[in-house]
């Protein structure tokens, strides 16, 4: 298999060997297990968002910041191989040609994302819910930066 | 919102009071959420696998386990609501009727699921690949034991 720089980069990131790709998956199965890990994220971002607007629950916001966290460092860059760079068949993705020839900025808003992530496991053990709310602001705008940068908008 | 015996059996199972309902999703959002959970699980027990087959990345296994345990432990019971025991237009499901029926039964299965997850993540980060390899195996049966009793079989 042909390991891209740009998935070295990522892979490196996480402080991962190549042996993460061992466990080889088709780019349409790449593609929809990073958009499941995205899913994921994005249900337990909502569930902080909720319990930081109303009845604040520290096992809530801790389950759900180390799910995001655990996610986070995966090492989703072996999800970003060759070919899933657009849609196979039936299975779209929204991710912009950029990703996969800018390793340089890729590395800086994944690292930014994982470190904002990590923040927020650490505050959210702490269980002040001030803190958390910076450290989950800041982890939304880590989200937001590789959006903009990265995906296509929805058609 | 009508919380079910079950959710709630498997909130108190998580360790989440009803605040986790707090970022009420659809029911067709809920079933596609516990879906990416179920494939993001799968990808990071198929890194495990590889691992144990190949060559073993202390780090790759450890952010594996982190991931599925991070996962596990969000309160998936909450994906679980009234409506989404069957398919919602193209929104599939496999979960079996028992699932909303057998409160105890449930609790029992996720429960050995949770602590199987977490006894992955305790032996891979001391780093000896034969005790990874014995509780990724009972990980592994404890996925099993739910699918048998409350997923049905692909068509």
């Amino acid at each position: 298999m042909k390991i891209t720089k740009i998935t070295v980069t990522l892979l490196t990131i996480a402080g991962l060997s190549a042996a993460a790709f061992a466990a080889n998956l088709e780019p349409a199965e790449q593609i929809e297990t990073r958009q499941a890990g995205y899913k994921f994220m994005s249900w337990n971002m909502k569930k902080i968002k909720a319990n930081l607007e109303g009845n604040y629950s520290q096992a809530a916001v801790q389950g759900a910041a180390n799910a995001i966290a655990g996610i986070a460092n995966s090492g989703m860059g072996a999800l970003y191989g060759p070919g899933t760079d657009k849609a196979i068949g039936d299975v779209q993705t929204r991710v912009k040609p950029e990703l996969f020839t800018e390793p340089e900025e890729v590395g800086r808003v994944a690292r930014d994302f994982i470190e904002a992530a990590n923040d927020l496991v650490e505050v959210a053990a702490l269980g002040d819910p001030d803190d958390v709310k910076t450290a989950f602001g800041d982890l939304g705008k880590s989200c937001k930066a590789c959006h903009d940068q990265f995906r296509m908008d929805k058609k």
